[in-house]
């Protein structure tokens, strides 16, 4: 027996058929003799709807309003997902954020979980009940009804898992796990049997919208077992999926695990830039008075020592933004010229095992020099290799990348 | 300085524009100086599309949470028209049944409200705001959200001017107030400027659409005044209407307000029931028993005293069931012939002038029998007389009747 928490997105409740569907899957976990909560989103669509009709009732409205009215699309799919697990002859309650209470903090439309009460959810399990939750939502200290902004219903069930002790939980989507790289990109891309909270953590980071970031932070923090699988699968059998635990021995075996990109960068040069202290200081200090988020930094040295070049990358969405500011810094940098390009992409190589192992950047840099790629610039983490690259060379990166690290060959399920 | 609860119909609030337009109506009555509270239902067609979910997931469902489900609808409405009075520089903010809360007792689907808590809405008033409240619903004993079933948000609306004490209770719908009698059918009926609680009662009694039967009896009981009006009408003028309150002197100078008919009528007439006593219990109780509504009851006197006819009606959609009832009673009953019709109609004479003045009830013979209409049952009242006719009379006898009782003269508001 275990207990496990199980969540379902909006195009997995997108209507009844999914939402018996989705049911099928609850039954299976209850029939194994598991402990089983059942966090669900808003059926496909429902959201947006009422998102909509809020920016229509006033373009700027009071948040606690816009999450009273948005929350109540995952009331619906939580009543209508109790109500078939009944028919099925499954003993199930829905609950509403309020009702367990998921208690939050105020921060309307972007809420963070403070404490959730589970003794009556274990009391109810104990009974064979299956506890059916609006995802999303919660209860501020002041009795109103908060979101939890994007990736909102994956973060209640992480945290719900690790409230209720949970052995694992379970992220139904419309894919059947995390692969080694993009498959629409690399044919040969395959499914990860198990990968870690952090090499998770950094995928997300990049892009991939399998989980959220805040989710995969929260499973990383609290030791949540996440497993990613497809909600689309035969329910009558336990679909295969990705494992994402805490790092044990086994992983090392794999030094990378997986190529990540992101197109949404935009790179920005201030040439001729004084080399004297506090510069750094100068340049990302109005960035950040401008909450504008800063990711890759390079600095290089100058050929005499007395001027340097700063390169860096910020969202495409800030790039204009972000140029105005640190033109309007100008008296401050005292930079010769500023150059700027959005015709980039990130490329990553990710792996655990790079903490281990030596000689893990220079693949990357061969396979992509012997393909005549060029750098722009470098970051690496612990974990990560990232580089940027001209966006026209992105899908011949990530595949030669692909096959440097050998993730194209098959790995059994673990 | 007045306390006014107003409340909005689901084609009131069917759209955002509908809703701007009751945020006018609102904002009128907050710059006249009162204070306001909204009930609002879900927009128009919304808790039909959400029935239609919970049915489709499972014929019986659990009605805890058809309720979960089901409530969401004014949930929507009452944030949204939240922003939209925020937005016009009105401090307001939603409600939804628990939050207030209005505790009802556990009949999921059909509660009733126990208890509102008003000390805090009261509070909130003396500091200016609005408080927008989700119609239809409530919180039970147990935690769970519960719906009060038909005519639920004006119930919701008298229930909430009772507990505030509100002078007033305004409820806004398609029509601008309650008539004479249907204008479809009669030309020159006109708006009664003011009813009692009781002769409302026995109009919403007989279909009239515009109130629920329970919500006139909830303001009958605790004396809150209602008014109708429409929630179409230029929103920068209060807009006239009916208003129905207790009695008073002024109302006794008009004998008859109203013509009301009924087509939900089927007759059932026993012939040769011997005319023992018991006969009558021996007939209703097994009615009674299949929770079958007996409304017109007569019993003739039969020539020699030893045997009688008992005539008596049903509502259209439970007439066979309620012959099946009485065929299997025949034993007991001891009747000769069974004779049902459906083709009748109940057409009533609504006025609490009846109780001080006499010969109100010849009037209506007297102008039927001119008209050569056949009375098939009479029944009375103390402000009302209802009798029971072809089908095929029903417009006549309507029209009759209004002219009959001088209600097309008009009358000024009040």
């Amino acid at each position: 027996m275990a207990r496990i928490v199980m969540k379902f997105g909006g195009t997995s409740v997108a209507d009844l058929g999914r939402i018996r569907h989705v049911a099928a899957h609850v039954k299976r976990e209850v029939e194994a003799g598991n402990e089983v909560a059942v966090v669900v989103s808003a059926m496909a669509g429902e959201t947006n709807r009422l998102v909509a009709l809020c920016r229509e009732a006033a373009p700027l409205h009071d948040a606690r309003e816009y999450d009273a009215v948005v929350s109540s699309g995952e009331n619906v799919t939580s009543g209508l997902l109790a109500i078939v697990l009944q028919s099925m002859g499954i003993e199930a309650r829905s609950w509403q954020g309020w009702q367990i209470p998921m208690r939050t903090d105020d921060a309307h439309g972007a809420a963070r979980i403070r404490e959730i009460a589970a003794a009556e959810l274990l009391e109810r399990f104990a009974r064979g009940q299956v506890a059916v939750i609006a995802g999303f939502q919660g209860l501020s200290p002041l009795g109103r009804i908060t979101t939890l902004g994007r990736g909102g219903s994956d973060t209640t069930a992480v945290a719900l898992a690790a409230a209720l002790a949970a052995d694992r939980c379970d992220i139904y989507t419309d894919v059947d796990g995390v692969y080694t790289t993009d498959p629409r990109i690399v044919k040969t891309a395959r499914r990860l049997p198990r990968i870690s909270h952090e090499e998770m953590l950094e995928m997300a980071s990049l892009g991939a919208k399998v989980l959220h970031v805040r989710s995969v932070e929260l499973a990383m923090l609290y030791d949540v077992p996440l497993m990613v699988r497809s909600s689309f699968a035969d329910p009558t059998i336990a679909p295969p999926g990705t494992l994402i635990t805490g790092e044990d021995m086994d992983m090392e075996s794999e030094v990378v695990t997986s190529i990540a990109y992101s197109r949404d960068e935009a790179q920005i040069t201030l040439r001729d830039v004084p080399d004297a202290p506090g510069v750094a200081w100068r340049v990302f200090g109005p960035l950040a008075d401008a909450h504008i988020n800063v990711d890759m930094i390079v600095q290089n040295i100058s050929d005499d020592g007395t001027a340097t070049d700063i390169t860096f990358t910020v969202p495409q969405g800030d790039f204009e933004r972000a140029k105005a500011v640190i033109e309007g810094a100008r008296d401050g940098i005292r930079f010769g010229k500023l150059a700027g390009d959005t015709e980039v992409v990130k490329v990553s190589v990710i792996g655990v095992g790079m903490r281990s192992h030596a000689g893990v950047a220079a693949t990357a840099f061969r396979a992509l020099g012997e393909k005549a790629v060029n750098i722009r610039a470098i970051t690496t983490s612990e974990i990560k290799i990232s580089v940027l690259i001209d966006a026209a060379y992105a899908e011949l990166a990530v595949r030669v990348l692909h096959a440097a690290y050998g993730l194209d060959k098959a790995v059994t399920d673990a």
